[in-house]
């Protein structure tokens, strides 16, 4: 059995909605974010503190974009995934890389610096500088949703999981109002979609049956 | 032929290195740092402004790590590539994507905040912040070559080129000083490589060629 270790709206966000899109039989752990203070013992499975963890057997992931890809591909029954001999496979790999190194990265440097630092070490340049950058590269997404309904390759695939994670953290930021409307309508389809509603209630429900809080963690709404 | 934009010792020689560890034909086309300010028509190329772009025939591409695995996955007869159903292809995954989402992008904070910004923008505190961060990771990095010669399927595969990257980086940076012993041994041996070697000269005669500044760009060297 699949075991993903999770915070409520972390990254890990993006193997738990692909799990519900698969319909795979999974157990979620949830932990108090951030586990590598809340939850120490958590290091002895991933000596890096970090989530998502992903356990397949002998197989331990840490990153969340490539969980992504490697469920549509080995429990996908290929129909979350691109095969290396589609058209579509290098801008199907392009979307998943960059939804987390192009598109979530940068905005963790706005949550840790408006957010999570001590008020004396907040830095609103460097939130200012990231915010910037991320909208930058979103207009890339805003070029692909103009004309089709997803990324790539003509349909819903993993891409689309991975790169709405950026989507979502953007919303926590309160970002999402700089969306080009093609990219908030994309956000909006994505959101209506059955799995991602699941996963939204599944996360819930293991947070109160775990006794861990459920709101999103890290805390995003405004104090 | 595959055509490859490319900054000296930027990201893209990820690709580049592949493309001579593959002995594939490729075009490599060098433009000065940053190129959205000193080579304005790529903007007509890449939208983002950003090296490296790939171009393979009506495949387009922008994010480095992405191309190591879709070079490998394409054109490496799998010799580089890690298949779907191998035992180690989650593990493989995770490195691949780790290289630039975890073991890159804290290092372009250091960069930013430590050379490219004016004098009055820069952030001592920040580049600290991502040195630390970056070397926390590296963690992973040591563990997995403490015992094996290369990352993972006991074998060099693209996500060897990949995770290089990082280390090329951090050494440019001045953060080698601080490498695990396993992990300085581990780059020694990559740097040995043949391709590795061959990468390097052939960003270097094809800058001289096309009239671009062969030292690295960004220019890391001390003042």
């Amino acid at each position: 059995m699949i075991v993903l270790h999770h915070c409520v709206s972390a990254r890990s966000f993006r193997p738990l909605w692909m799990l519900e899109e698969l319909g795979l039989p999974y157990r979620l752990r949830v932990l108090p974010f951030p586990p590598r203070v809340h939850a120490r013992p958590f290091l002895d499975d991933n000596p890096l503190g970090t989530v998502p963890l992903l356990e397949d057997g002998a197989t331990r992931m840490t990153e969340s974009a490539a969980m992504c890809q490697y469920l549509a591909a080995r429990h996908g029954a290929g129909q979350l995934d691109v095969a290396a001999h589609d058209p579509a496979y290098g801008s199907y790999l392009n979307w998943l890389y960059m939804s987390d190194a192009t598109l979530t990265f940068p905005q963790t440097l706005v949550l840790r610096y408006t957010h999570f630092e001590p008020q004396e070490r907040r830095q609103p340049q460097v939130a200012q500088d990231y915010a910037r950058w991320f909208l930058a590269r979103l207009r890339a997404v805003d070029a692909a949703v103009q004309h089709g309904e997803f990324l790539c390759a003509g349909r819903f695939t993993a891409a689309d999981v991975a790169v709405a994670y950026a989507l979502q953290l953007a919303q926590h930021l309160g970002l999402d109002g700089q969306f080009p409307s093609a990219v908030a309508h994309y956000w909006q389809r994505l959101q209506a979609r059955p799995a991602f509603q699941r996963a939204l209630q599944a996360q819930h429900r293991a947070a109160l049956e775990q006794g861990v809080d459920p709101t999103p963690s890290p805390d995003l709404r405004p104090a």
